[in-house]
């Protein structure tokens, strides 16, 4: 039987292209159409655009309406750590204590099935509640949560990316991989599961303090044997965790360094947080075709420091770079709650780049670059996010040939002054404009949070839809 | 006809010190009664204690029962702009432009009643679904929203501080008032509301930028001829607004002068912001009896920086602290995440503040106040800011003879991985402990909302029920 043929029909936001690219322009990187017609097929988008234009070809294919809807892309979390799904927002401590605190007893627990799979279904609901319908995903140092985690996104329909998760110092014994154990299970599950049905695989060093060089050469060699898998690590997260690698790497210049070694840095690699990143890192990102994962929420929960958006977005060597809820650090699933803090981020550096507080700091070009307009703030959760974790030849926007993954936005949902607030921009019958359409999305990001998130869609099928 | 004697019945958690007093045993600062009774007569709390030893002296009082809820004091909210609701998180800028491009054009709608009236029930509403019972507000130069504003207090029997604001530079020519206008009005205002019902009048120069020396000396003649009334301002909120005060007073010698000078900073005065206040200020405003009221959400909003609490904390020269929405600036009504982003901040200068940077700045007793532990963090939002808008013979906590204004916090309310989160905490049945009480209002404060405010309760009534 040929797979059934639908359609959606609503406001549809997207975008094309690098807002970056289009300073003062932005709106040429996007695509607005107030009345549109998505036509799916088994799961793949098969055209796309305006309603009138489409529906006389499509006039035998069933639609579904979703008035009073932005829909746009379905959010993409490029860093996000399952098992710490019942300690997001934990008490008191930054990073490396943090970790060790409330972190690894938590995760110590998916060694279970039964624990594992009930947090899988938890994990899950929150993502698609949040409009996450892909995120790349850290599990823990045992097998049983990577296998817990596939067979839940399977059973979701979701394109996910993740990894056995390898560490082999820095924490609790009982926690810990050896380098052989790590290469034998990674192996045995590339071969399970990359490329079956929406899974891929990463390979994934926790972090270079919690890897020696013995796991580090481990991912190597997987990754010589494995090319076509993703690599999945942190990075410069923590000015203490920056000088404790620099103490177990001494050889290398910088923490970058521990990746080139091992031949890591390159396409398909994302390194979370790289807060502390210095400029000649972020060029050998870029030149590397590696990407950043910046989690503006779990950077401000931990304190870990704020990220330099408009350096990373510098045009002479912009990196790769996607968001990342970074849930527990982070402490919401919601991507929308993670580009509000991402916009605060911006904004903070801005403070410093305009000069008032040392003027040996200003640099107005960065300060523009760091402002998250909600073209800009969209694109990294959407078409950012895919072209960052090389998934943009099958996800981040509308285009035909695209897995059909969408979320419906309902501006005015969320905190009570909502609905006045988006009266200013728009008619209560929704975005006329693409301008419109921009700004109702900047009020959901500046005032919302997962409440906005009404319906989300997988694969062509609603496996969303808000209750309360 | 006496008042009716009506009790609620629940677990309480409230503040009777203040817990930086008490680092390391914060337990001795609060109070928990997981069985209480809370026994009220004409909106004042008459008696309050555990259930089983108040209850025989009540028999004949109907009592509410409001089960799994943690009850605390009603939140206050320092510094807030009523004129602002409708332009909440509004795009792109930095304070100074910010006010010009967004806000004085829509704080100028607020001369018309109709529509200041409009706004007026959106904001109480917005407020009560955030739990806050008491605000200290800026209206706008017309009298018109100062009336208003009163008018909808009293409907909601609500205890509120505000006052007709001051500007007369700064601004478009149609939104400032003059030095006479502003006197001649002021003086009317307070005649008419201060100290009726639960209204309590503020003199509010917005902000020395904004007020000529003409202006400041009106608001000091108004202080000396009606020395019981507030005084409400900005200070120091972001750097260049700094270096424009310091351009518009050169003959003084940091922005805290400028409110010296002129009688104005001692009980009763309250500044918000305060970023980029020096140590030698805090120092004054500690000697003075003056408060500052820290604004998180609106500081990373506007990206103003970052407040430093562990050093108007130090005590050595405790500073008054409230804390404040700054709705508009601040993009939500909701304490709970001001209280998330206070956090935050405490964290990030924290990790300044190890040294891990720059060794110069390493400090940590300061370091450790920064830390918004819960009992921290509920004081500020409960009796702390009582404390520091000289309240708290009113207000701030269930002892006998203070107003009682209250919320009703569900715990488990909020983002999809709420409940299983709070679930590590204490037994779904509620919190055992003051242990467990503060854990969970951790989890409320770090990964809730306004979701999380089930009830509110203004003068022993109950005004706000969240229905979604």
């Amino acid at each position: 039987m040929p797979p059934q043929t639908t359609a959606i029909r609503g406001t549809f936001f997207d975008l094309l292209d690098d807002p970056w690219k289009y300073v003062g322009h932005e709106p040429d990187a996007a695509r607005f159409i107030q009345d549109g017609l998505l036509v799916l097929e088994g799961g793949i988008i098969k055209a796309f655009g305006p309603f009138a234009e489409l529906s006389p070809r499509f006039q035998n294919v069933p639609a579904t309406h979703i008035p009073n809807r932005i829909i746009v892309p379905g959010f993409i979390d490029g860093h996000i750590h399952f098992p710490q799904t019942r300690v997001l927002g934990a008490y008191g401590l930054q990073l490396l204590d943090w970790l060790q605190t409330w972190i690894f007893p938590e995760e110590l627990k998916y060694a279970d099935p039964t624990y594992a799979r009930e947090a899988a279904g938890r994990f899950f609901d929150a993502m698609l509640a949040g409009g996450t319908t892909t995120c790349q995903a850290f599990t823990t140092s045992s097998p049983v949560s990577t296998e817990e985690f596939f067979a839940e996104a399977e059973r979701r329909g979701m394109r996910t990316i993740a990894g056995l998760t390898g560490i082999d110092r820095f924490a609790p014994p009982e926690f810990l991989n050896t380098p052989e154990q790590f290469y034998r299970e990674s192996k045995r599950l590339i071969e399970k599961y990359h490329r079956k049905g929406r899974h891929l695989y990463a390979i994934t060093p926790r972090f270079a303090v919690g890897c020696t060089e013995e796991m580090m050469d481990m991912c190597s060699r997987l990754k010589r044997e494995f090319p076509d898998c993703w690599v999945n690590t942190h990075i410069s997260e923590n000015p203490t965790e920056v000088r404790q690698a620099k103490q177990y790497y001494p050889q290398c210049k910088d923490y970058t360094e521990v990746h080139e070694k091992h031949g890591l840095l390159g396409p398909r690699f994302t390194a979370g947080h790289g807060v502390w990143l210095s400029n000649d890192e972020f060029k050998r990102f870029a030149k590397a075709g590696a990407s950043v994962c910046f989690c503006p929420l779990s950077n401000l929960f931990l304190g870990s420091g704020l990220f330099r958006i408009g350096r990373a977005t510098d045009p002479e060597h912009r990196v790769r770079l996607s968001v990342g809820s970074d849930m527990g650090g982070g402490n919401a699933f919601s991507i929308v709650r993670v580009l509000e803090e991402a916009y605060k981020v911006g904004l903070c550096n801005n403070t410093m780049l305009d000069g008032s507080v040392n003027p040996r700091e200003m640099d107005y070009p960065e300060s523009e670059r760091n402002k998250l307009n909600p073209y800009r703030a969209y694109y990294l959760a959407t078409l950012g996010g895919a072209n960052a974790l090389y998934l943009d030849d099958v996800l981040g926007n509308f285009n035909v040939g695209k897995e059909a993954d969408f979320v419906a936005l309902d501006w005015n949902a969320g905190q009570h002054a909502m609905a006045w607030h988006q009266s200013l921009i728009a008619p209560a019958t929704g975005p006329e404009t693409m301008d419109q359409a921009a700004m109702l999305l900047f009020g959901v990001m500046a005032c919302g949070d997962d409440r906005n998130v009404d319906e989300t869609w997988v694969a062509g099928k609603r496996v969303y839809k808000k209750t309360t």
